[in-house]
């Protein structure tokens, strides 16, 4: 056990993109558990998109970082040592429990991460918040039909690829938006959506029109921008729209020029009754018992596959978080911060 | 009974604003019912303001009225002849019969109007459809509870007087919008709202705030434009917003102009769990008994009040519309096409 340990606090609030300067590296004493916590090991931190609305000061659904705080963030661990009733060293849990090497947790806050289901990064991807928002937010809200078109964007991404794959075992059809042409192949050939479109094209809404011939049922928005310019006039009767994310506007710091499109999408709601929704995964918190039944199953049975974007080093997850929010994953972010005692024993 | 009728019908599409250019007055044999069908007096046609919607090519949630055809509209009629069982001659209908002084229509399409219930013009106001549009929208979608802050659009018209005064019987603060110092008057002090705010004022947006110092946990969208901008960034967690109209914009030929405020409302709909949904009242048909019983009850205990507008002559049909999208009337608008044979007899 190491006497101190690091730390990324947040260093200042971005304005626009964040850069490195937003961040600090501390250097701290590893903490000491308290009666009924736990001292964790990050062996694997998340990084996603939502982090971007933590470093805003503005009020959202979750209290900012403050100023000089540890960067929050979902992250697999091993318990060190332990004041906890049910929580024992060795133990791999999964938890909120920041951007840091070494983390003291109330063992309420962590959950318990069973190594024999599968590795355990997956509870930070497909088995956790991102799959588990995949599954509620498709089936709670966007609650498809079979023979419905689906689209979602950042298909290739960890919330998007798991909604595209329920929405298949549910028997859409299923479109998928993504922003280069090697992350359209996986998501139509490896991932097995009958379609997927680049944003980035030119003629893109033409493509994406021509992919849904019946029209979108379901849209599972995560990303705004011009993909929901796009899907607005495509939008049928009684259509859904589950709203997880924003990602093209995380880094807006004024409102983009005109034509003012609120009233488009006013209008398409008001003509096809549609029903959009924003929600965060721990407002369906009492699905979880299911969603790991489904999930698990389906990962097992292949019929849900995952794609990880790893990285080495604690150090290098700001840049990494730079350039999620500008698309240049490929697949979940997942920072390697320390050695994984499953593998390579 | 006379051997011609008139009919209003749509003479071309209009751009923009409606011109009196854009309706032609016919004169037409008086039609002759056939089996099942019936022959209708006009006595109060209903003049609405998705009237305008229906004079578009665009797709929507019905058809639009042919170039040539007779303008759509719910009317209060009386049975001039009929060969369909359970209608008698005099009897008092309503339903969907157009701007016309005669129609024939499959009695289907009519329902039986109780004249021992109150003034029979009710059936196209405050006990017809902009009465339900308030009662079902308010009702199923933006599901009010006591103590919840309610802002209602076009707060002194015929639906959104009812959907102010059903919030205020289930214990909602509720704050009207409407577009002249005297409607505000009527809206606060004839009908109860807790405030009303004149749209037209300058300093709208911060009057409108600070009748609200919880935030909007329902907004009743019939409006859009500057109000919809308005109340976006007092939405709280896990707010409603039932759409059934977007009258700032019926007559809009293009885009406004910017900024682009639809990363706005998206922000705003993904931090507070916002709900939106568009809704015609159809789509509750099935709630019109209970419709009936209760907004029956509150009109006959006083506890819903309304207000008509009326204007004498199916020629005036028109202008009168076009002067309802501008705001120019006070109260449900009720054009006095030919005697009332409850009235003054």
């Amino acid at each position: 056990m190491p006497e101190t340990c690091r730390q990324i606090r947040l260093a200042r609030r971005p304005r626009g993109a964040p850069m490195a300067g937003d961040f600090e590296l501390a250097r701290v004493p590893v903490p000491t558990p308290g009666a009924g916590q736990v001292l964790t090991r990050t062996v694997y931190l998340s990084l996603d998109p939502y982090m971007r609305g933590r470093m805003n000061a503005e009020k959202s659904y979750a209290a900012p970082v403050p100023i000089g705080g540890v960067m929050e963030g979902g992250a697999v661990s091993v318990v060190e040592a332990s004041k906890a009733e049910g929580l024992a060293v060795g133990d791999i849990v999964v938890g909120r429990t920041g951007w840091q090497d070494y983390a003291v947790s109330d063992a309420a806050g962590l959950r318990k991460v069973d190594p024999a289901a599968g590795p355990i990064s997956t509870a930070v991807g497909v088995l956790g918040m991102p799959g588990m928002t995949a599954y509620t937010g498709l089936l709670t809200i966007g609650q498809p039909k079979a023979g419905e078109t689906l689209v979602v964007a950042a298909a290739s991404g960890a919330v998007g690829s798991a909604v595209g794959q329920i929405g298949k075992i549910k028997g859409c059809r299923v479109v998928g938006v993504a922003g280069r042409p090697e992350k359209c192949r996986y998501v139509a050939d490896a991932l097995g959506f009958d379609a997927c479109i680049d944003h980035r094209a030119e003629d893109f809404e033409a493509q994406l029109a021509a992919a849904c011939p019946k029209g979108i049922d379901i849209y599972f928005e995560n990303v705004g921008g011009r993909v929901l310019e796009a899907v607005i006039p495509l939008l049928t009767f009684f259509s859904r729209m589950p709203v997880c994310g924003q990602i093209a506007h995380y880094n807006m710091t004024t409102l983009p020029d005109g034509p003012n499109r609120l009233p488009q999408l006013m209008r398409a709601v008001l003509s096809n009754r549609v029903r959009i929704q924003g929600f965060i995964v721990s407002d369906f918190a009492d699905q979880q018992a299911d969603f790991l039944r489904d999930m698990g199953q389906w990962v097992r049975d292949g019929r849900v596959k995952y794609r990880e974007h790893r990285v080495k080093g604690l150090e290098n997850a700001p840049a990494t978080l730079i350039g999620l929010l500008k698309g240049e994953n490929f697949g979940k972010v997942v920072v390697e911060v320390s050695d994984d005692p499953t593998q390579g024993r």
